[in-house]
């Protein structure tokens, strides 16, 4: 199966980077971890996980990017407060803020993704394909697993058929409707 | 030694709970949790430990009030900001906002503890008086045995000699100058 | 309610120490850690908070005594098998061998404690009297709670009639009946 | 560089399953969990961890395997305890014992693999061709990236010039001279 075209990034703004392109990554495995900064499962869980990865592995290797997909109490969560909130939790890897949506409370880069809450964790190897997205809180040796797979393909040949992957079954639509919630232990949607 | 009189909570406003006076909680032994709601060691340790606080105790034995005592990034910790994080964290004991000074940025009273930064515990015996006052994080078992020696204390009767906390070691003056930070292991200040 | 005289420690042998008597820690506070050595839940959570115990209180106000009550697997738990465990894990306060009886798998001082299995904690006060004996997993901050009580209270005098915690209704009895059992996050019966 | 021939399993006795054959795991990744049962980092570490790698995965795409390597304190950890301790703590998948040797204290597969002490975890590829032998405490992500790398593998091609584990670094031989001693945080040696 042919995973589809990767969404590029549409965001506002960049903290901790010059702006990026997943283009300019091509050749490491890319995590890209979405996250507002007042989900407790992100700030509890999946920040300090993506802290770890980034401690993990040589930065040529993998590479490590956060980005802000704010669907919920957007006034609570803007450009001055997040720029403290990264500061503070120390978050010193790239995080872009995903661009607001002038119609919809779900931003635009989320909705490219197909996210379906905070935080979602995506993947791409090293030929800037989606390998996995998947939402709520995923544990290190899962996630590991996940890295370690595709740090083990080669950058320019096609995906062997016994890379088991592929999009992930956690891959799902998420739509407009519905009251947003919180949970601690796995994540807002 | 007699401690000093407890100042007021000199607050602008309360989430979850009509405005409280420290008098009309005399009887219960009163944890008061100083934080700020992007002060990471505030986030990760000490509002869960308040919040185990609140569950193991009946609530006519210990009584639980947050107060937020913004010192720093006043713009990123507004109140709009500060009542979607009680919501999304799920915090539900009372929590006042302590009252900004117009000539310093350090609030009212953080000023009348004289606080050194966030997290801070404060507990006052059932009569209503500090007892104790520290900076940073607490173990379970050092706030378990604080609390549990207070409770042991009779409602009216005078402090005995025995009562060995009194103010503690930890309460230590603090000053405007000097710029803040934060450390997740230990607090901001 | 006055609590039961405290038996004595029918114990074999004493790692640690000299051999102690209960008597003799009169004025301080007494932890009785109650454990076996392929008792899961003793071996991740008991033991350790019994040496967390150990650091943080002065010696002089709080003891720490473990007593190895094997009612299980007795071949597997022998001295010398727990010389190795107390050295490999670190387990510096005194210990106790549990007298075996040669009639019942439950040991002596086991017996005379009515303890459940293991682990079990049993708190004496400055005066030598059992005012809790719980078995199961505690969580560090009840723990806290209930030395704190106790060290709040003064050596001579009567318990108050403020004092709560009595015999706690954790306390209940076992016998020899039925096959013994073990879970990793409760303990062993 | 080509691995050196993978040792056999030179073992007396298992639990938890007939005898096995690293040969008869061919097409698998495997997981060999080297462990003693009075070392600390294994019971509180390690051996939980090789509980999670046996959940995590088809048993058909990882294959766990423990192995009893007792260079210490053979009266404490024999056979009958080590039965014990694997109910007691729920270790279900195949446990080998290794088999002491009549001249040192090193039993036989610890020699063969060159094991500096426990924890020890040896994983071997798809082909049954050992690829990081580590001694001490690894992280789940670390771990979960080594084992991701090698199920990217295909059972029978050549290991690709990509493969970079490869013996790791970890891999130091051990001798019988000097006193064994243990360490919580990292291991026994």
């Amino acid at each position: 199966m042919v995973p589809p075209p990767t969404p590029s990034l549409d965001v506002d703004q960049w903290f901790n980077s010059e702006p990026l392109t997943l283009d300019s990554l091509r050749g490491r495995v890319v995590l890209i971890e979405a996250f507002q900064m007042l989900c407790p499962a992100c700030v509890t869980h999946s920040l300090p996980q993506a802290v770890r990865v980034r401690k993990l592995y040589p930065a040529d290797e993998v590479a490590v990017i956060g980005i802000h997909t704010v669907f919920e109490h957007h006034d609570a969560m803007g450009l001055d407060a997040l720029g403290v909130f990264l500061a503070e939790f120390r978050i010193t890897f790239p995080v872009a803020v995903d661009r607001p949506d002038p119609i919809s409370s779900i931003p635009a880069t989320m909705r490219a993704y197909d996210l379906q809450g905070t935080p979602s964790q995506i993947l791409l190897d090293r030929q800037g394909r989606v390998r996995s997205s998947t939402f709520g809180v995923v544990d290190d040796l899962a996630l590991g697993t996940r890295i370690g797979r595709l740090l083990a393909e080669p950058t320019q040949t096609p995906i062997s058929s016994d890379a088991a992957i592929g999009p992930s079954p956690d891959f799902r639509a998420t739509g407009d409707e519905g009251p947003s919630a919180c949970d601690a232990d796995t994540g807002c949607r």
